[in-house]
């Protein structure tokens, strides 16, 4: 078998968030009658429940207005933008960020991901990355030919840090791993890693001299006001080996103009805008422009948005922790919840198929994030509110009606 | 060094087109004064004298005012533009192209480019491309690991074809070459592959069991009614064994919007959309909404369009032919001019950065297009007719001063 066959038999994304309209659905066998109900797609965050910051698309409109130099931008974006955007985040995160040496505007956080993942593995490198986390972060790895060295977050045993496994994370810096990978908040558990945690990562890297890249999509929406440490900003990691990768889709619900960025070192930026080159240029020029509206939202909004979602989540989980065998660890940040379910008659991919044949819900298989999590799915609960309720209700009576 | 050192060393961007602004051009001695006039950026098309597709901007805006839906469409794009798009395309291309199996929308033509690369390459495949042809193709190919294998186009010696060499085309597959690269029109010469090359390129493909990739980004703007050969329309090469990739972005001038596409092989579609998957999910939802104007231009707007293109090329081409020691074959298709100097006391390198410095006028140096090109520039005349002519009077004047 060619190489190129291999890999992209490993590649597949028929189970990947969005994609489920692909699957064949008919050849589930389904006990009991459909369970009616507005259709929810728990896959990713519903824009229409939860609208882009206001002004985007005036700010769009006002680049589509500027013409050709917002069309056609430095590969690595806009250079009045970076400068808006670099300050913002410097801001934000307590970092000193170049808007020129040390910041690229990408195509999504998925761009920026793919970018810096092929900018810093070479083939055969031992590349650690967290179980559970992002589906994509193992295919990447994959595809650029590394080794996935998994270490494992064990996020029911605490609740006071993400559960991080740091001994673990050792063990493989000492076998060679040079570069690591996490998200922060995790997906698809919505855990915060304490200051402990992210200060240990910096060390051991710091001590190995790996280079660490961390996802920080859904770093703003943080609730109860617990504490967030941006890795960025403690000194303790040299600059030049961290990567941050930010953008406005989940929060900010930006997601239809695909932006997001990466900062921080200026050797790796560099590679990813050379990389940029040839993968697709830049981010969509005119969308540049609506990064304007990012950090700049209306007064009170980011502080509403994140109340409604605490509460979509406190209802969700009083649905959830209600039903014996189904255990859930509450979302510290973001909008995931990744509940465990007791022992079903069926995998967890065809559970996924008969939700959405039987109610219309789509949901995310565990597997997705790690091959063990056989037993978990994952949503993303910023949907209307009362509808995701309805649909966990039927997901519940659903999974009763598979329960071994 | 480490490998992927290594490849980013090979992958340099800083002549590619749009970059120009990050070169150091301080250290460029000049001979004589700065000649002034109208700055002219001839990397690329100027979207300010070529506007957008009227109504472009309307179907995005309806685009957001859709919502979720076309925000998080398929990776491989909304299905409802997929079937607008590929059935504007099976009319122009004389191909039956099916939205479902055999097309796929990505961030411009460079995405569908890397995407249809990525999903045929294995590490050590003899690959073939042209030269001169699109600066990123040889990059695409050193990035995928694959091996280049120049195919020699001898675009002086003829008029009635591209003057691709079929000999060593046959014998690059006899070699083992399993995948051919090219752009028809080509880029960066304009010229167009006669219909007995594209039936023999498809004949050798088909002989040798090799895959092509056709980019007909260019493939609308044709001059003088030119005969133009539609590679998939010849049924010749086994279907699945072929991609065609086209856009929006140059004689249309959606570049703004980031938008390309591919249609072809289910089977390369199919990888095509896996590695999307991990490289950017999708092209930006709102953008995909701008594929609706896409072949549904005003009434006589492409003529007037194509008819203001021509004017330009004539003009310009009047200018260079007049000079000593300049050669330029006329563009049969597109907005590329690929004129060859006589020879200078600096390199085209130098040269580039000067007339950047001394007349405000950008322009590609040939070594992008192949190593040998070092006597050539290429230039997008795609600008305001007056500015583009007035900025070729001051290239010429620049290359007397510089001419040995």
């Amino acid at each position: 078998m060619s190489l190129v066959k291999e890999k992209f038999l490993k590649l597949g994304a028929e189970y990947a968030p969005g994609q489920e309209v692909r699957q064949n659905t008919n050849e589930v066998k389904l006990r009991g009658e459909k369970i009616p109900g507005i259709p929810v797609d728990f896959s990713h965050g519903d824009v229409n429940a939860f609208e882009p910051i206001p002004g985007s698309l005036d700010n769009f409109i006002e680049g589509v207005h500027i013409g050709g130099e917002q069309a056609y931008t430095e590969y690595r974006g806009s250079k009045m933008i970076r400068e808006n955007v670099a300050e913002k985040l410097s801001n934000f995160t307590g970092t000193t960020i170049n808007a020129d040496q040390n910041f690229i505007i990408t195509p999504g956080t998925q761009g920026a991901l793919f970018l810096a993942m092929g900018s810093t593995i070479s083939r055969g490198d031992k590349v650690a990355i967290v179980v559970p986390d992002y589906f994509a972060n193992r295919k990447l790895v994959e595809f650029f030919e590394g080794e996935v060295i998994p270490i494992q977050m064990e996020y029911f045993h605490t609740n006071t840090c993400a559960g991080l496994d740091l001994n673990q994370l050792e063990d493989a810096f000492k076998a060679g791993v040079k570069l690591f990978l996490f998200s922060n908040p995790n997906n698809p558990t919505g855990v915060i890693y304490s200051q402990e945690e992210i200060r240990s990562i910096g060390e051991l890297a710091q001590k190995y001299g790996a280079t660490i890249i961390v996802d920080q999509l859904y770093s703003r929406q943080v609730f109860e006001g617990r504490a967030y440490t941006h890795l960025s900003a403690q000194n303790i990691l040299d600059s030049e080996n961290l990567i941050t990768i930010m953008g406005p889709s989940k929060t900010e619900s930006l997601s239809g103009y695909r932006l997001g960025d990466a900062f921080g070192s200026a050797k790796i930026i560099d590679r990813m805008e050379k990389l940029q080159a040839i993968v697709s240029l830049r981010a969509a020029g005119y969308s540049q422009a609506a990064l304007k509206s990012w950090f700049d939202e209306p007064a009170g909004w980011m502080t509403r948005r994140i109340a409604e979602h605490q509460a979509i989540r406190d209802d969700l989980i009083t649905k959830l922790r209600a039903i014996e065998g189904i255990k859930v660890r509450a979302t510290e940040a973001g909008s995931y919840l990744f509940p465990r379910l007791p022992e079903l008659d069926v995998t967890i991919e065809e559970f996924v198929k008969v939700l959405r044949a039987q109610a219309n819900v789509t949901v995310t298989p565990g597997t997705e994030f790690g091959p063990q999590f056989t037993d978990s799915f994952r949503i993303n609960f910023s949907q209307d509110h009362q509808a995701a309720v309805s649909a966990m209700e039927r997901v519940i009576k659903v999974m009763e009606l598979y329960r071994k």
